[in-house]
């Protein structure tokens, strides 16, 4: 006998076999793995209450309640208090193609998180080539050194003193493979120095609270207001650590005010807790001189993790880890444990395309068309939706619309996407789901001034609720 | 007050102090660190007995034991039963200032594991960077498929099933950072199935049993013998699952025996058990046809992990896991959580590289290079150490010479680094130490032909005892 579930519409379906095919709880558990796999469920997606979905199935609460633990025991759910259990965000990437299909109907994507791909510099990078073949040595060939090449560290550690103001040299550097890959080493570091809970943003991506408990550790949401993350929430918690963005929050695009900066780091001196800071777009600001990264201040209590995702592209997989002193060597044992590395040659030509002034070259250029394209999403929202507040422009490539009262985020999101435009609501990045304001979160890193305009064109009426 | 421990000669150092400076356990689990990580206490290297300790420093046993607990559990120290307490392989490695000072003594390094460096194909590899940068699109500036891009998976498959005689299509292949990673994800995918208990070979890498712990599963030692992993000692576990090294067994060179292959074959389907092969240098194989993959016999039970980190350079740092179907996704979702999927362009470079027939064209090549330097090695210890029994060359670049019982293996290795040649007893790679037959690992990938003359003739007398 067969139950079939389509609560939520035809395409996603759970049917669970009272016959020979496993028990019932481990059917269950595999309908919705591959629900989510296949994209039919969507990150973000809020499924049914236990309640409800036992009721549809004909089958007891308990089986559906420990089936969702199993899953979000596996990264694909995530159960939060208030807002029921939800699809991760990282859950259905790996098998793409159900992306990738979604992908092709949307023909502008507001996604944030993406620099703008057509302007990777291939020639420098080809140049940068060239130079490190010409001079590598045997040796070059080998094992890496686990923390990084020397060469890069100190390229890297000079360019964080000056760009950045941080407070660093090569020996506390650790060379990653992008953000992921360095908060989850940082975070197996941590777990060795009896760390238990670390505080999230919330909103924030919930990726990160991901990462936290794929590492054994318990996320803890701590909400973020219009001046940054705040900090008397944070006290009030137990955690021993906190990730936060503080030059350019993700997703609301606030900075952490100079105030909040200091609340922050009084609060890690006296808790003796670490601060581990996303530095992942900083190098964009338009209005004033970058926010100097919080490490500088602090450099024995945050660990900086940037990489060149933003300013380069995420093709290259290369980011470092600027961490305290007491932590290096742990971090450092990480990577070796987790790769035995990043790639030798890669950081040999990153490391030259630093050193040669063609790196700050691209930035400049890349500034300039950030700049326009920032100004583009203004203009067209001053001009087709003038009721809406466009908030978060400091730096980086996405800002928040903020929607009026009578607009619901959800629908909108759905609509614009059958007008061919890709948005992201400020609900998916919620613990607390649809709880807070509703708003948009606007990237424009990798979308041509034109596209922009026509963008909001479409979908003007919808964000003014019109 | 102030106690100090240099049992194991002066550079080894304990200093306890009974005074402010955090609890003696912790300061005991500070020290040992510290000295592993410095390189006074080396890979390999066993620790006194808990009692020892414990009478040296004047403190209870008690907290010596959980000491020792503490920094097996974080990474550093290795317990086997019978063999004592050993300082991991990998742990020191991070800190690598005291290893670079270690090597800069040693002249002649018979270090297995290590291809030719001066061989890596530096222009094929700028040929194939000039390749993808004429040809890439502004999409592959972006986050590359966490699976690894379809181009290259498709180049992998091919080869595999040509060269390997793999069963596979680019849907059941995962791109990765080398072995360890690859082990890694495997590991935590098999997790999330259940298993708990991994069988390692002994003697084997002992980094192996490591990255088992790591991934939360139970290391179980299964012994090799002259026909490779002995199966009905496998069998007499509880393990579900096995890391196994056939094709050229990891010291000892001995190739699995068909009638061992077909019997684990058997176990693991008997179990519903997965068997991971390391099929690190596979490639070269110099008497007869190489050995093909088990995976091709088994591709539901079978995950084979290769790299090109023997083939081209451990620098590039990529690798593939070639896993059956059930395991594919769960293997996939580890990798986008662990660094998001490998460098997007060094994937196009290196598939390039293959399907131009470049780097079918450097195995040939480096074929002929290492037959070369296997035979510098039988030809040396036939003329220098005719009583010396050479075996495990069927393959790859490293063999096992079998010492005369009145030759002690920790002496000779310590005699000849005092002549400046590296070498390395089986001792190292045992769970049970010095317990089976004494022998020392020759790697010749590294050395030239002349290299390998002079080092086996400066240490010749110690091989022999004489």
């Amino acid at each position: 006998m067969a139950v079939e579930w389509s609560n939520l519409g035809p395409e996603v379906l759970v049917r669970l076999d009272r016959g020979p095919r496993g028990t019932l709880a481990t059917q269950l558990q595999e309908e919705l793995r591959a629900a989510i796999r296949s994209g039919r469920l969507e990150p973000g997606e809020r499924l049914p209450s236990s309640r409800a979905m036992a009721r549809e199935l004909s089958v007891s609460r308990g089986l559906v309640q420990s089936s969702y633990e199993q899953l979000e025991a596996e990264g694909y759910l995530l159960a939060t208090t208030g807002s029921g259990t939800r699809v991760t965000m990282a859950a259905a990437s790996p098998d793409q193609s159900g992306i990738a299909a979604a992908a092709a109907a949307v023909e502008i994507d507001f996604a944030p998180g993406r620099p703008d791909l057509s302007s990777f510099p291939m020639r420098d990078w080809l140049w940068a080539c060239g130079e490190v073949s010409r001079s590598a040595s045997a040796r070059d060939a080998g094992y890496p050194d686990p923390r990084g090449l020397i060469q890069l560290r100190q390229v890297v550690a000079a360019y964080a003193r000056r760009v950045r103001g941080s407070d660093t040299t090569a020996d506390h550097i650790v060379i990653c493979n992008g953000f992921t890959q360095g908060a989850g080493l940082t975070l197996a570091a941590l777990v060795a120095q009896g760390v238990r809970q670390v505080a999230v943003e919330d909103p924030g991506h919930l990726d990160m609270a991901e990462l936290v408990r794929r590492a054994g550790l318990e996320p803890i949401p701590v909400p973020v207001d219009r001046n940054g993350l705040d900090v008397d929430a944070l006290r009030a918690t137990e955690a021993s650590a906190v990730i936060v963005t503080p030059a350019h929050q993700t997703p609301t695009g606030v900075v952490l005010t100079s105030r909040r900066r200091q609340a922050l780091l009084e609060w890690a001196a006296h808790r003796q807790a670490v601060v581990i800071e996303d530095d992942y777009d900083s190098e964009f600001r338009y209005d004033k001189k970058p926010v100097g990264s919080l490490q500088g201040v602090a450099a024995g209590r945050v660990v900086s993790i940037g990489s060149v995702s933003k300013s380069l592209g995420p093709t290259l997989r290369l980011g470092w880890i600027i961490a305290p002193p007491h932590l290096a060597p742990a971090i450092a044992q990480a990577k070796y444990r987790a790769d035995r590395g990043s790639p030798g040659l890669d950081q040999l030509v990153l490391s030259r395309l630093m050193e040669s002034g063609r790196f700050d070259r691209h930035l400049r250029r890349m500034r300039g068309v950030y700049a326009q394209r920032r100004r583009s999403l203004m203009l067209a929202l001053s001009a087709y939706a003038p009721a809406i507040d466009l908030t978060g422009m400091a730096a980086g490539f996405h800002a928040v619309a903020n929607l009026p009262d009578h607009v619901n985020e959800i629908q909108l999101v759905a609509m614009a996407a059958e007008r061919s435009v890709g948005l992201q609501g400020l609900g998916r990045y919620r613990f607390n789901g649809s709880s807070g304001p509703a708003g948009i979160v606007f990237g424009f890193g990798d979308l041509t001034v034109s596209a922009i305009d026509r963008g909001i064109a479409r979908i003007s009426d919808l964000l003014e609720g019109s």
